[in-house]
């Protein structure tokens, strides 16, 4: 996987993406339509997908064993999100992620509830160890995952993204490529970098799956260039620019979420970067 | 769970809820945001996520064993819908209800389908027989949950929701806390008392999940009374006057389950007072 | 299950069905309200109900052993749709089909992203055996499964309806009633005929499970039509009719599949007639 959208160096480090930067990986996504196997939960597998098409991408929701190894060795792209891990779709994702590594398929983590819950807690602990290119969580989640909480309450957040950073940061020294925490504002690092980002709607909540389907958004993202920060930072900067255009129109959280869709698919580069708003 | 929703006695037996003890429990639902775990069919897990969304509730699917018995210690109220029972569901369901049953938590049964197909109907009369706050269904399935009938033909009705009375009495004397059986009448009696419901729209028949999503929205108003009987009433006159509300701008059911959510989350006290037909 | 919908024969042979053939299927699947079990994945499950909903028939989803086949035996039509075959799915696949061929339930295979992927590619092969009324796919999926190529990427096609031309004959020859090769056009032949149909939108290839949802309405046609290719026919010409009209009103993806549903459940048959195209 060549990374197809770079970020200029400064002194050896590479600089916070700019809003350019940021653009350049959507149209990569809309031009490649990298194809972003997922294996997410029950409740968000179908928004996540339309979500991805909307975004120009191709979702693949292959999470069986015996399938899902394979699979992720020709995908662009792997999002393993924790929602509603069966026995079936708990190996598979092992499975995934080893495939994934052996391949250099980039892969994105999603430890939805962890901490409150046992079994998807020790299975993400797990995962997490195996370097993901993207963790993505809420702050308690992220907390969580890297051992220093006890977790909201299921993929509810008792915590703020800024709380988490250090979580965050520890999980980057332990290998992961980047941490992006979603909340009222979104943190970004790789360690070297923090990038923060504003925007959004806070009808972003009242819509089950924004926050998995941004998941799988970073995976497509991460598909179209090497940079793990930027590309969790575009995904939300998408998401959250989306969200800003289809607010107006929307009567609630179902015609938003509608409206979303729309948006996602249909928002072009100047639209994008006069919502952006990077810090 | 204390109550925080009480229907004066007259005599010693609780009234029939007014119009004021539903829009109380509406509110108590928006300001409590209790968080309800679903274990539910693979066809409505995101509409069901998106009317508690909509209601103010936090949904939580949370169906796997190992972590759906914790999680029912814990949460605000349980629901378990049968639609589409795999053997991991079935364990986890057995698991919550314990659980719920040991911590006090309320909790639904929504018995979809019964009668006609052999696996969930016996899972179902096991767990109707442990003491449930609230079993929600259709006439059929009432009917067949009581031992009385062979059921409908797969989530359809055959009979009224008056047909189904006896049936529900009687699984009230078997300790169920109250019955509500949905139909072009809604009908709930906790056995003191019966109350019908007329309203909605036929719709609601045309959107997949509507009657499912009611068994969660029951959870959710279950957690903000001990009123098992006000809980079902209050749950069913929201999504009957969400429906009138999005009947006047909907161009078919795509646009009308949209309208749905939508009315579910914006509808103040008076809107829903105003469609309140209690009987 | 009596056919009710039969288009003249000319020569012995049937002609291809034209307009007034298809409209009578439609009026067909309003007037009975066909029981279609779908066995289908995790992603479309609820579009799928929807989309049979809008077009009048009743979506069933039993799709575990032990009930799957009781419920084949008396469904008007079964559906089954590969795209995430969990074991116990698999299992209950084959119960199904087993009890459908027994009873004479028409039954319609979508092989999901077969060819790519072993697990379910070794099941539809064994399945197509088994003599479907309908298979319905892409064309690189109709290709796989006759055994003449590796397949597309995931559930994308990389060859057009008339490349697949010749393995669907040979799914016909082995025993399939009719196959149907969805693309820019749709083709589809039960040996003796071939039609082709062009209409429908590019949106509906940014919209997930509208080829999965075009399967159950396949299903739901076959279950008042004893004529396969009819069957599959209308299904393609119901749904591309209905994207037309929900293409003008649309401002991208989310809202089109809202006014996708919309239009499949309110075009009567002089709107379809205007615009079914066949050849």
């Amino acid at each position: 996987m060549s990374a197809h959208v770079r970020v200029p160096e400064q002194a050896g480090v590479p600089a916070v993406p700019d809003t350019d930067a940021v653009v350049a990986v959507v149209e990569a996504v809309r031009l490649r339509a990298p194809l972003v196997q997922c294996i997410t939960n029950s409740v968000v597998t179908g928004f996540t997908a339309n979500v991805l098409l909307a975004a120009g991408a191709a979702p693949a929701m292959v999470d069986i064993t015996g399938e899902a190894g394979p699979f992720a060795a020709v995908a662009s792209a792997l999002l393993v999100n924790l929602g509603t891990p069966t026995p079936e779709q708990r190996a598979a994702a092992v499975e995934a992620v080893t495939a994934a590594t052996d391949a250099g398929t980039p892969w994105v983590l999603d430890p939805v509830a962890v901490g409150a819950l046992p079994i998807r807690t020790s299975l993400a602990k797990d995962l997490a160890a195996r370097r993901p290119t993207v963790v993505r969580g809420n702050a308690s989640e992220i907390i969580a995952l890297a051992g220093d909480g006890a977790g909201g309450r299921g993929v509810d957040s008792t915590s703020t993204a800024g709380e988490a950073l250090p979580a965050a940061r520890s999980l980057v020294t332990a290998g992961v490529g980047a941490v992006a925490v979603s909340g009222e504002r979104d943190v970004v690092t790789d360690g070297s970098r923090v990038a923060t980002l504003t925007g959004g709607d806070p009808l972003l909540t009242r819509v089950t799956g924004t926050g998995c389907a941004l998941g799988a958004l970073v995976a497509a993202c991460a598909a179209v260039t090497d940079d793990a920060l930027l590309a969790a930072l575009t995904a939300s900067a998408w998401i959250g620019a989306a969200a800003e255009i289809a607010v107006p129109a929307a009567h609630g959280p179902g015609s938003f979420a509608v409206g979303l869709i729309d948006a996602l698919a249909t928002l072009d580069g100047t639209a994008l970067a006069d919502r952006v708003r990077i810090s």
